[in-house]
């Protein structure tokens, strides 16, 4: 199978799972619910879902057994973007060609829907009772997404973004912010889809860390480099919009040439990182491919 | 030992394991950490991990295994506050007689801080590896806090409140939105205090969230009198508030007469709830009382 064919197939599979899980219109709040459902489906890529399947499928895991995790990461990563869109955050309008949720709703329908959805994304987790994943790896998975969610993850590298914007960053400030801020969760996607497999050695399994975080890197690289290259059009947001916010960027820091090297050689850490596997992590290998040359 | 005391020996328990799960300064965003020290250490009563205690309590188990999910619940219900406060949500400037999160900080860090308590709380709860509480019952405990603060819960209260505001409500849909706004959490902190002992029976459980469910409408409706009837000074908040606010409450629906005997009914079925349990669950029978008959 090609990988495109690979990725098409996990971003059904999630959006089927996640219809299932997303609440049902008869809730109590029934906006709130319009607004969480609005978030979850505005087209996104779904590169946290189909990296947490890949690394099931490198291990011989069952793809069903990690729908449920495969909500959480994108509930989670959902989430973070209707909040970073809010007017005191980023404040965009648009975001992948439609208007963002506080502009769709409300703000404060925004900023609920989030909150709902992060508690939702725990929930989901761990909601097959029946599940073959033994409690114990379960309790890991809700231990990775909790961590790399929040203050020492995700919500951290947003904080360290906010201070940072207009200020001239050095690459590794650059770097430390990013790995907080996209690469804690897709490092738990990866992780996540290992313990879901219930399979992996400790090798394998600092061999998958030590691929999530290059792949991470590569992935915001390349984002940075789509911002300047790409056009409005394909990236459905305006391009250039984040030298607008006057946010330090790999291509600003480097230049754009320097940039696309640099994206190159986190990708070939990637590779480097999965060598105690054999052909059966090629979807991790060619994911990793597929990432830095994505035209969107 | 006296209500009083247990109550008071109950928040000393959970500020200082709150104090040990709260970040470090050295964390990646020191700002975002200290916003998230000002939401926890803000004066609060504690009522939500007095109740798990006291569940715990009941159940002979000893505190200290339900240290972690006092925590938990405590962090949730502080983030709420914090997302409360928000222009886009209540807009309030003072909370407790102090400056709420986004005067003190900012409106971004007061989202970021209440973002990363949500998931700090679920990290929280299962952090202890070498927890006596069995697997099976820490993911109830995931499923339980999870369920009760996204969008069949907290969040979904706080939605129906919103669309609510200047809106008149009918006593049961007054109910309705305090079950999910406050009654959810308070709920799930004495299932989780219940879960944490691994001792209590099916039926227990039922007459658990019974008790559990009367305890919180009548902590609320015993709010919004003394919302009324207290001074700016005691509650810390200006007196009247939800007045201004023109938010429906028990005593703007019934008049502070019927609220009060309204209050008094709940606490009597929290009380009949309890028929299942000897002296053991005093301490919840004097919670009741201590709850409707609170200067604050």
């Amino acid at each position: 199978m090609q990988i495109k064919e690979f990725i098409q197939q996990c971003q059904l599979r999630v959006d089927a799972a996640l219809e299932q899980c997303l609440p049902a219109e008869n809730l109590p709040a029934s906006r709130l619910c319009e607004a969480i459902r609005y978030g979850v489906f505005n087209g996104g890529k779904r590169v946290r879902p189909v990296l947490l399947y890949a690394t099931a499928q490198t291990l011989n895991c069952p793809l069903d057994i990690c729908d449920n995790a495969a909500c959480a990461v994108e509930l989670i990563h959902a989430y973070s973007l209707i909040h970073d869109d809010l007017p005191a955050m980023d404040d965009d309008d648009l975001r992948r060609g439609k208007p963002t949720c506080h502009i769709a709703f409300d703000e404060a329908t925004a900023i609920l829907a989030g909150d709902a959805m992060q508690a939702m994304a725990f929930e989901v987790l761990i909601a097959a009772t029946n599940s073959p994943v033994t409690p114990a790896n379960q309790l890991a998975m809700v231990r990775e997404l909790a961590h790399a969610s929040g203050a020492a993850g995700m919500a951290a590298g947003q904080a360290v973004d906010l201070v940072s914007t207009g200020k001239t960053l050095s690459l590794q400030e650059l770097e430390r912010m990013h790995r907080l801020k996209t690469g804690a969760l897709i490092s738990a996607s990866v992780m996540l889809g290992a313990l879901a497999s219930d399979r992996a050695t400790p090798e394998q399994l600092s061999a998958l860390r030590t691929y999530s975080a290059a792949v991470g890197l590569a992935f915001q690289i390349k984002d940075d480099i789509l911002d300047v290259e790409g056009d409005t059009h394909t990236l459905g947001k305006p391009q250039g919009s984040d030298e607008a916010l006057n946010k330090a960027t790999y291509t600003s820091i480097l230049g754009l040439e320097a940039a696309r090297e640099l994206a190159i050689t986190q990708h070939r850490s990637a590779i480097d990182a999965l060598s105690p596997f054999g052909t059966e992590a090629d979807v991790l290998r060619d994911l990793s491919s597929y990432i830095v040359e994505r035209n969107n």
